[in-house]
């Protein structure tokens, strides 16, 4: 165990507020004993929650605010009003002064990447921040990005991406050199958009610590083919949402399969664990949280609907991202990158 | 049973030639006893393997030629280079003289449109075809176009999209009045691409007999929350890869899970009944072939890779788009729609 790591949550956040942050951060607490909470909002709905977690509440802090922003707010709206005082805000200063290591807030993501933005603005050499997941692989997990934080890339954009996702992915999973693909379709006739094929020329040479594996396609995802997927918002919101819609959707088939039969009702019963072990492999909440990269500072999204469980795991995700350093190594991969590309610019 | 409907197919394209395409077409023959086909290909290698489907046999032409479209060939270089003398193109230019009601090939995707849309020309009014792709829902079916025949698209297109997506849904679905949804991502901040937004506003007044739904998400594809989705190219490509390499991710699990201990191996011999219908269920075979819309004729292009099993099936869907006049219904569809524009844009 090392220093202790400090979160901000953004306890108003998401559709149940304290409800489901507190009972969360008491599970985080459990799984990682050095953490601390900034617990940010509404002391009259924080304390009640947090009295019946006296192990929690050892380690938090409460920052009262009685202004939250609304999971309907645009966010150029949240931008101008009470931003100041709301608990996402407060969330975010609390990264921002280096009171907090990361921020976690279930709110609205639109708000949020607003605010986070202007709060903790981006880092040096980095254009626009994106929205990274972690998507689960048939052997482990490899990292998407960005799901949604942008409409569109350019090439440059994608190269940020690849340097942020390679950050991220020898942070989170330890590699030295993680493997790089960019998203695209295998139709003969187009091979795709003019700016992957750029990135793609980019990224072939990056003077980087990462492996630059080519173009994959949306079933090479799953497979873990690459440690990093590269693509734009759009595409990767798309993506994420329709491979969490047909697990959802192949869950929904076996349920009726198994259940058409006395006899696959009975093979059901005897295999539950076999279930239970693909149920937890499938729980979405097992890996909830998107990832802000290329700030000055960790902020992780949960989903707006999720109980204590998911946003246990989005703390998790926060807690790892702190711990590994990830800001820094970011910073000065892309410090490295342009100093590289200035010198062959200038050669 | 009506007239009798003849397909021409490319017995040489696909990864197996007619080793593959001869046994799909006595297996599509068994379940549509009023076909016809046209075997277009090299006479030496169909011969010896329809001498041992005589029921085929006697319902079959066999359309010499001994030059083949490659599968790694460039479309450019396909429509170049030998091309009349080609299988592809000559079970297209069947369809073109009414020889023939529909054309199926396994062969590269990108030779096959370039050639269709020179053989077959586009329907007035439409700008460019689109590939539509059928994919599994959790009651029935839906339609999701463009999955690659084009990247990017203006809004005209997706408009155009629609139309598509809505004749071929009337025709393969029998519905009067298909529901279309435009797949956009539901990020607050953005909310998608102008393009899209476009689009909307176009359908949600559209003098058609569809539904327009509005905005769906990733996740509700896979629902059937619409009759038809609409996208962009790359976009439907990604998409329709993704869940197909979730489905994949999602059987190997269960078969890790089911595998792990004696007890979930007794599970799975009692329920496999129902293992066997989720398997059908997910079978890429059963929904293989991508059609190709928006031209004066009916395409299907089979996955390269298929067996006899699954070219039976985009056989099966070239039969189906046939016997419903799906061609003329969307030139009609078309023609009225851009009439009803140019009476409002006139008034």
């Amino acid at each position: 165990m090392g220093a202790p790591v400090t979160i901000a949550l953004d306890a108003m956040g998401g559709d149940h507020g304290p409800s489901v942050v507190i009972p969360a951060a008491a599970i985080a607490l459990v799984r990682h004993p050095d953490l601390h909470f900034l617990l940010v909002g509404d002391a009259a709905r924080i304390e009640p929650v947090l009295a019946a977690h006296p192990a929690l509440a050892a380690k938090s802090t409460v920052i009262h605010t009685d202004v939250a922003v609304a999971m309907d707010a645009k966010p150029s709206q949240a931008l101008r009003k009470g931003r100041w005082r709301s608990s996402m805000w407060l969330a975010l200063e609390a990264v921002r002064d280096a009171r907090a290591e990361a921020a976690v807030s279930a709110g609205n993501t639109g708000a949020l990447m607003a605010m986070a933005k202007f709060c903790l603005k981006t880092i040096q050499g980095i254009d626009r921040p994106a929205i990274a997941a972690i998507w689960p692989t048939v052997d482990a997990e490899c990292i998407v990005l960005d799901v949604g934080a942008n409409v569109g890339a350019e090439a440059r954009q994608l190269v940020e991406f690849a340097l942020m996702g390679a950050a991220m992915a020898r942070a989170l999973f330890g590699l030295e050199r993680p493997s790089v693909g960019l998203l695209n379709i295998g139709v003969e006739e187009i091979k795709g958009l003019d700016q992957i094929r750029e990135a793609a020329a980019v990224l072939k040479d990056a003077p980087l610590p990462m492996r630059y594996h080519g173009f994959v396609e949306g079933d090479d995802v799953g497979q873990g083919v690459v440690d990093v997927v590269v693509t734009d918002g759009y595409t990767g919101n798309v993506a994420l949402k329709t491979a969490e819609g047909t697990a959802k959707q192949i869950g929904q088939y076996l349920r009726a399969a198994m259940g058409r039969s006395l006899l696959a009702r009975l093979g059901a019963v005897l295999a539950q664990g076999a279930f239970r072990a693909l149920r937890d492999k499938l729980d979405p909440r097992q890996l909830n949280g998107g990832i802000f990269l290329g700030l000055n500072g960790i902020v992780v999204k949960s989903h707006g609907g999720t109980d204590a469980t998911g946003f246990a795991s989005a703390i998790d995700l926060a807690y790892d991202m702190a711990s590994s350093g990830v800001v820094k190594r970011l910073a000065s991969d892309v410090a490295g990158f342009h100093a590289k590309l200035e010198l062959e610019g200038a050669a």
